[in-house]
């Protein structure tokens, strides 16, 4: 507790843009967010008063920084396992803890799972030599989706490969022991879903609108809330299942479950799980009655859930991501932007531009999908492009 | 301009609980607010990164404090106009500048300019004498209001007296050259009004709907928007009225007019005016597409302004004072408001909890004045007393 607030201190592992949000929630509920960033310009480090510096697989200074916190939650998922074991054994309050996290790092530990559970799921298996690779082609037919188990994001570490020779060729070697990777059958699908909950300690669940979200070369460029054209059966199927895997898999927290809307049967598939606010999830800020910046907040804290309703109709968010210098900086984008869009809502994260990097987000709300959809692109092209 | 992130850097001289809030928004337009504050309690300094220490009337400080900044503004009223003077001499952007603010820290100069300029004002005159005081009461009819022309807020500095005698009762003097004072007549009221407008150095001007504000003990208790029942000419007047002050008196950033609102004629008369996010716009972070904080800082850097429309048809924010301590720690009641309703939002300022101080407010939005009015009141009394 912050003995000059009485109000309890949240640390959150990493000094990201996740944090830098989370940290604006933690404002309103009379909070200071507490950063373990790596350095002064992480998103997060420029904004908060409280930032410790360290590495995240530092176990010494993981300890540290969790004296004095009420509770320790994370801006990613790589904080190794067995380091949130020891913190847990020293006493510290961990959410979400090893055991649901590890689904979150390792997808040959979450499609484990995930089949156990009878959850949805591609066909899939480990694979350890070209040979099983080659099988498993044989099976499903190719392409086939290979990825790694550990360390991927953002389309890193997912390979499509139309034969097992490939495997070589994108300088794989299921040998390598540090390299773990798995098999997935490719799956037809109709759109990407996706779906944020929210559970307590307790065990209460708050279940966010199903939103759809818009890939391009592996990375989110779009998300729409709620899912156009979802039916309220698949939607509601979606909310359930997201609730089930919480619950099964004991997080607490945010967990935002990734979907593939696919042809027929069930029509839903599980693509990839997140336990932390998600870039899914951005579009909370403005367009839900409670953020999931909030929201994660008091999951970790055990405080009651917030209404998870959207505030308006139709609501998009769109990244954006550093584009090629074009001459124009940032600042003067944004004059540009606010001139063309007074309603479009800006979250910069005080990044470096570098090209493809996520370095903010644009959301725009409204009664009519296809306007609010054309004018959040809009937005984002102009901070991105500069026209 | 910030060299880690391309944009520019607003420093706000008070660290309370106003430039707490437009930290959070300066965070979304990537930037971090840079806050002169007097203590590491204070509001802002304990959830910003870059905050420097001083005395708001120490030019010293604030010459260090400005260096730097790409422009500077205020969390409240009592930085010295000279010192204001002397940063802008200094080459120092400052909003409001001095002859504007002048009119927000003096209210016989308020009261002499809006004269001028034709406004609707009370009856009122400088009170140089008991006699006078006696003469200008005999005019108005008694009761007369005698307000402090320099330092009041919060109803402090505004005295209700029957007879001229009862100045001497309230320990004024009006001889103490340190103490100049106004008398004004008492307005019949229906309620009290406020209008929000921001304008930038180009001259843009935004403003927000009519909101109304009300009071308890001289303390704003509860703020509707949009003003329940206000008719549309009236309304219009009103935001006429904020756009005329704003540009005659050369405002740049925020500016609330607090009206009355009284029977019969143009129905309007300005009581006060604030030059910054100002409590009656508390309502505008959940309840407008751009919050009174965004829009401060949008206007101070001449970004074009943003939208101000409603994001519900009701909203109400309630303020929170400190209650008298019932043993139940602000965390506890955080957790039992949560439990009671999920859609309240709350705003914690980070304040040690003192009867009667503003410790934070909440705000509750929706289809239904009465309900949503409920909800605010029940969710700011159970913060407040616990119950």
């Amino acid at each position: 507790m912050d003995t000059r607030t009485g109000l309890p201190v949240v640390g959150m592992v990493g000094g990201g843009q996740l944090a830098r949000m989370t940290h604006q929630a933690a404002i309103a509920l009379g909070q200071s967010l507490r950063v373990l960033a790596r350095t002064p310009e992480d998103g997060a480090a420029l904004v908060a008063a409280d930032v410790q510096y360290g590495e995240h697989t530092d176990l010494a200074a993981l300890r540290t920084f969790a004296k004095g916190c009420d509770v320790v939650t994370f801006d990613h998922e790589q904080v190794p396992g067995e380091h949130i074991r020891a913190l847990a054994a020293d006493g510290v309050r961990l959410y979400p803890g090893a055991d649901a996290l590890r689904c979150a790092q390792d997808k040959a530990v979450m499609r484990q799972r995930l089949t156990e559970l009878g959850a949805p799921v591609p066909r899939w298996q480990r694979i350890g030599s070209v040979d099983e690779l080659a099988a498993f082609g044989a099976e499903v037919g190719w392409p086939v989706v290979v990825k790694a188990a550990r360390g991927g994001y953002d389309g890193r570490g997912v390979w499509l490969l139309d034969t097992p020779d490939e495997l070589a060729a994108v300088g794989l070697e299921p040998a390598d022991p540090a390299v773990e990777l798995i098999a997935e059958e490719r799956v037809k699908l109709v759109r990407e879903l996706a779906v944020q909950v929210a559970r307590s300690p307790f065990g209460q669940l708050a279940v966010y609108p199903v939103v759809e979200t818009v890939q391009r070369d592996g990375i989110c460029v779009e998300v729409l809330a709620p899912a156009p054209a979802l039916p309220q059966s698949r939607a509601l199927a979606a909310q359930q299942l997201a609730i089930d895997l919480a619950s099964a898999l004991d997080v607490v927290g945010l967990l935002a479950v990734e979907l593939f809307e696919v042809p027929g049967g069930g029509g839903l598939v599980v693509n990839e799980l997140a336990m932390r606010p998600h870039n899914s999830g951005h579009w909370t800020i403005e367009g839900a009655r409670t953020s999931q910046f909030e929201q994660h907040l008091r999951a970790v804290l055990d405080y009651p859930m917030g209404d998870t309703g959207l505030t308006a109709p139709a609501v998009v968010m769109a990244n954006v991501l550093g584009g090629a210098d074009g001459g124009m900086g940032i600042d003067e984008r944004l004059h540009h932007l606010f001139a063309t869009d007074p309603g479009a809502k800006v979250h910069l994260y005080g990044k470096q531009v570098r090209p493809g990097r996520k370095i903010g987000h644009v959301t725009v709300l409204g009664e009519d999908l296809a306007d609010v959809r054309n004018r959040a692109a809009r937005a984002a092209r102009w901070l991105q492009e500069g026209r």
